[in-house]
């Protein structure tokens, strides 16, 4: 989508022999636009785990590329498989919650243990650039299928504004491009649907008020910060057609984890007959698990990014103490959406209902795999 | 409650000829104590309309001691009845949502329009001191009332630390003492009960994590600080026993207006089979309201509460911006939760469902005036 006009990337290829990995520090925005290499494996960890890069397909895409790092480190080094999987190990550490960060990670894996040491660099870089090239694929078609939902609510009401609520930021900057949750939107406004989004601002990391906010700003699109409470208040007053959020993982029956916070709103929808889905691309399944609450990691982060934030100031970003210096926060960063709350799934294959039924019917080839 | 060590009002008659009206300024705490003569009606609007004051209870006592005011400055300038029904109308304009406003002033001006105009000044101020006193001890008995639901909950737990979640400051400083949702937990802890309170931070204006955070931590209750989206996650996990929250207006069916967000704790709450009570005195109740969602006005305030924030950094208290410059934000101030979402009313009279029978069982002389 655009910046200032212009098409961007989260992450990208700059050419060169070898070619760098870039991508944006997003802890820096929407306050500065700063643009980050990554040229080790140190880097890559940090990078995911302080949440340079962040969102389920941008860290899975980031940790592929992170093992072509991993393999170039390995060949100076004259190491072979081992390092590899030690490397693995280091970057599946990083971030518990988004299934797609392992699943990337095993797919590079999986063909480095059966490629010669000689050629790991190049079958890395040939992985980690079909998964990128794959997953902005993959959005660009969940976002025409998601178009026609949002269609069909424009139709619903004459061609009235539609005004849609999403959570947190599963947007082209949580993927390489497009977004999972933003793609419909951007969709249904490319193709001239008058849409507003509703921005929940998504405390503590404030993802939406942060991220949301300005890359649907410089893209265009019609869009309102909100506080996180004020979504139930504003879909009893019909104030929302529809929700759509993303997904860090979703079981095969349907159950999604995904930005703390979620589950209230899908509540809130439920309680009021707003349509509420949830946008992912096959990497965000987890056919292993059955029962979402129940089995999915939820990842504890630091309080102190609940005690503090930080915004612009004239003399720069600083950032601020908001609670009693004495006083604790705990700081869960995921939630999830019992599967009974979820109106559809979209998907690069279509839409379909969360169920385990729903769900192995798009995606028979996955779902049979356990 | 206590202040380091010492017991503290939220506003307060300090002795004199006249006695001065006094405050704590609610917008600097946590990270200042700063105290406030209230001493001209301008002081009084301002306090109120600012939030330097805030709370059902406490912006209605400030009211009535702002209609002492109307009535020393009426009488300085020789005015009559006239002059206090135009500060009752200034007054009552300076917040919509919460009820006591209103009621407080009409409880003035009912007073007044049968008195003497040499009489005004005194019969205000036993009318603003009677109405002080009577909030303290409604709240005093209030929290006695809750503190029973609290003990049933230790005993079930044979002892065990209670977990009780509240949203917004619903405390001593949004009332004259004790607080309305916080009145329980005080007599809980005072009692020497094992509870445990998850305080949310409350978006936009945090009074959670400013207000309600900073009361019990200068009481030494055990409380832990979270972000608005997490106490769906918590009592989807059992690490919520009940939920306790304020009211701003109550209406004779049971139908409770508080700050935003609340509505999604109930929803949440009703979701996993946490009790969810609502604690109010009498003046709370709006008894001309049948159908809280659709009669009871919202509050909008301005989207700069949601577009920066101010905290505490070492070089004093900052206010940071948030969104990126040029995303707007809308600020509604209060929700609605359905009277099905709740468990009880606690109140100065006993605990009863929140149902208009339920209501007017407690309150059958309040109850039939309409």
């Amino acid at each position: 989508m655009n910046v200032n006009g212009k098409p961007f990337h989260s992450i990208w290829l700059e050419p060169g022999d070898p070619p760098r990995v870039r991508c944006l520090d997003q802890t820096r925005l929407p306050h500065a636009l700063v643009i980050e290499d990554l040229d080790s494996l140190e880097a890559y960890e940090r990078a995911i785990k302080d949440m340079h890069v962040r969102g389920a397909i941008l860290i899975g895409v980031t940790a592929s590329f992170g093992m072509v790092q991993a393999a170039r480190e390995a060949a100076g080094r004259g190491q072979g498989l081992e390092a590899l999987e030690t490397a693995g190990r280091r970057l599946k550490a990083t971030r518990p919650t988004a299934v797609n960060l392992a699943w990337a990670v095993e797919r590079q894996l999986a063909k480095l243990r059966v490629t010669r040491p000689a050629d790991c660099v190049k079958i890395a870089l040939d992985e980690a650039r079909s998964l990128a090239a794959e997953e902005e694929a993959a959005c660009r078609r969940l976002g025409e299928n998601g178009l026609e939902i949002i269609r069909r609510l424009s139709q619903a009401k004459a061609g009235k504004r539609v005004n849609i609520l999403t959570h947190c930021n599963a947007g082209w900057l949580a993927c390489v491009d497009y977004g999972t949750a933003t793609a419909p939107l951007y969709a249904a406004f490319n193709a001239g649907l008058d849409i507003h989004v509703w921005v929940d601002e998504t405390r503590p990391w404030n993802q939406g008020a942060r991220l949301t906010a300005w890359e649907l700003g410089q893209h265009g699109v019609p869009h309102t910060v909100i506080a996180d409470n004020v979504g139930g208040h504003l879909m009893q007053h019909g104030l929302v057609d529809m929700a759509i959020v993303g997904s860090d993982r979703t079981t095969r029956t349907g159950d999604v984890a995904n930005k703390i916070g979620t589950y209230l709103k899908a509540l809130a929808a439920h309680d009021n007959q707003v349509p509420f889905y949830v946008a992912l691309t096959a990497s965000s399944f987890d056919w292993s698990v059955r029962d979402g609450v129940r089995e999915i990691p939820i990842e504890e982060r630091s309080g102190e990014e609940v005690r503090t934030i930080s915004g612009w100031t004239p003399e720069g970003v600083r950032s601020v103490l908001l609670t009693p210096s004495t006083s604790p926060a705990v700081n869960y960063g995921f939630d999830v959406t019992p599967s009974r709350l979820v109106t559809g799934l979209v998907t690069e294959r279509g839409v379909c209902p969360a169920t385990e039924s729903g769900i192995a019917g798009l995606f028979p080839d996955l779902a049979g795999a356990k």
